[in-house]
């Protein structure tokens, strides 16, 4: 390359480099970068943050939940706007490794950011991915850890919206789906939990009802339906209302007349239903917020950590409650 | 660390890096470790793939268009497969940056294999990542590009199956829905193309039908299906024919006495619609075949690349057609 720029060796570096230290002629700098350009050459990412001592790596470990289009579409606008403001997004996905393991492989590869999603992060792993380089960790769930920026998702919040909901519609024996898949606790937990709080001290009672996302499943429990005497359920998400909602019907059971069925997230196929399926609409942080967040605890690692509840719940009333 | 574990800097540097040259005894090399372990070291991947010229990184840009839930389970199969060759699956989010930008971004990070779905990568952006060390490129499209081993995804097949089945229950007048949102068009005009061909040559006609996702959109086709005067629809997936399902239904469409309607992926949803929704079965290609694939590319990165044609697609007769 030197020698197709006609100049040094040195030189050719120090462009590349883009070295402060030496002054070179911008029609220099301009012949090496041509150089460069015509042999293909493609700087090394992990030898150039080596050099600068850190990366515009953000590191999300990719999610060991299954991802609905809600969280999806969250995820693609966060790396736009992070995208936006010169960070690289990284999702890692690390099978299998957990707590201590994870933040291990992560720090590994010494990004300036760490973007946990449904952690099950301790202080220490925040201590080993600074220690290791990284100025900024943000932890969303549903807890903050110490060390940690925390975007506090309260999941509670959406099964107290959906049980207040179905209590002032008059119901009094509200069923709760929780799903069988794992990966799911950290949201169906907080939600069931949401519901018991929005009835707590009256006379209505909560059943929870374990459902995988089969047909089969959903088929077994509507048959049973009527033993169980419930005249509502929250059926954890919009998905999981439509495959309840189905059996029910092919059951024979009137809704909303016999059963008040209510889901979240507010998917598209909810109002293609028919009764119109009532939900929770779920608002998420906005991905340019997050980003901003990113931005500055990076520029100002020494920053007491943030803490912000970022989940915000409505009721979507529609025609199934 | 070399203090606390009672040894020299070197003998600190030659364990850690495991360097074979140098014989270290085991005892030794355990005080090591110990020591790492106690102080919260962390190796730097990005500086020990430097030392070694290469990484485990196989990287897979993350993909631009919206992922079905059909999509985001074969994403993660395959890294879970790749996980246990112990390669490191890094998804990359490079927005906004197309063909040989895009490349040179990837290069930078000197994975050891690219994946790359959907692809809009030409023959010189694979000599780039070779370049720069890359030992496989691996492209999921329709066509193969030169350098880089292909998995041809077919979807001029599905729509040759939706086609084909309208055509054998009895259908002349067959629309197709086409989605109106931007990145599908790489597996909606194939589609669309596989209908036209299974009726090629006979006396059936092919209607081409834009559709955005959206309420209002259905609404507004259904409003004018009769003059369509079609008597079928291949709506591009199971979630565009459920919205154009309701829509005609709400219309007073008789589905499938005066059109029948076909989606495609073969979701859980198609199966608690009434009617029950025909589909397209697509089978992807085994995460574990495709890890493989990229196992076997990286180890013998001088093999003439391999062209596999990998997705199956089979018609599931229900009720809708």
């Amino acid at each position: 390359m030197a020698r197709l720029a006609g100049v040094s060796r040195a030189t050719v570096s120090y462009v590349l480099n883009n070295t402060s230290a030496v002054r070179i002629s911008e029609p220099t700098r301009r012949r090496v970068h041509e150089a460069a350009k015509e042999l293909g050459y493609v700087p090394h990412a992990a030898a150039r943050s080596l050099r600068a001592g850190h990366s515009r790596m953000v590191l999300m470990p990719a999610p060991t939940f299954p991802v609905g289009p809600l969280y999806s579409q969250f995820i693609s606008e966060l790396q736009w706007a992070l995208g936006r403001l010169e960070y690289t997004v990284v999702q890692f996905g690390t099978v299998g490794l957990h707590g201590a393991e994870a933040a291990r492989a992560w720090a590994e590869l010494r990004p300036v950011a760490v973007l946990v999603p449904g952690s099950d992060l301790g202080p220490k792993d925040v201590a080993v991915l600074k220690r290791s380089g990284a100025r900024a960790v943000v932890t969303l769930g549903s807890e903050a850890v110490e060390g940690a920026h925390a975007l506090l998702m309260d999941h509670e919040a959406v099964g107290l919206c959906a049980g207040t909901h179905l209590y002032a519609r008059g119901r009094r024996r509200i069923g709760v789906v929780v799903p069988e898949e794992p990966g799911l606790d950290a949201f169906s937990v907080p939600r069931l939990e949401g519901v018991r709080r929005a009835l707590h001290g009256t006379e209505a009672t909560v059943t929870d009802l374990p459902l995988a996302y089969e047909e089969a499943a959903a088929a077994r429990l509507a048959a049973r339906w009527r033993e169980l005497g419930l005249d509502a359920v929250f059926a954890y998400n919009d998905e999981y209302a439509m495959l309840l909602m189905r059996a029910l019907q092919d059951e024979g059971v009137g809704i909303p007349q016999e059963t008040a069925v209510i889901g979240a997230d507010d998917l598209m196929l909810g109002r293609l239903l028919r009764p119109r399926l009532s939900t929770v609409h779920i608002e998420l942080p906005s991905g340019r917020d997050l980003a901003d967040l990113v931005d500055r605890a990076v520029r100002n690692p020494g920053a007491a950590p943030e803490t912000h509840t970022v989940l915000g719940a409505s009721v979507v009333h529609r025609d199934s409650t």
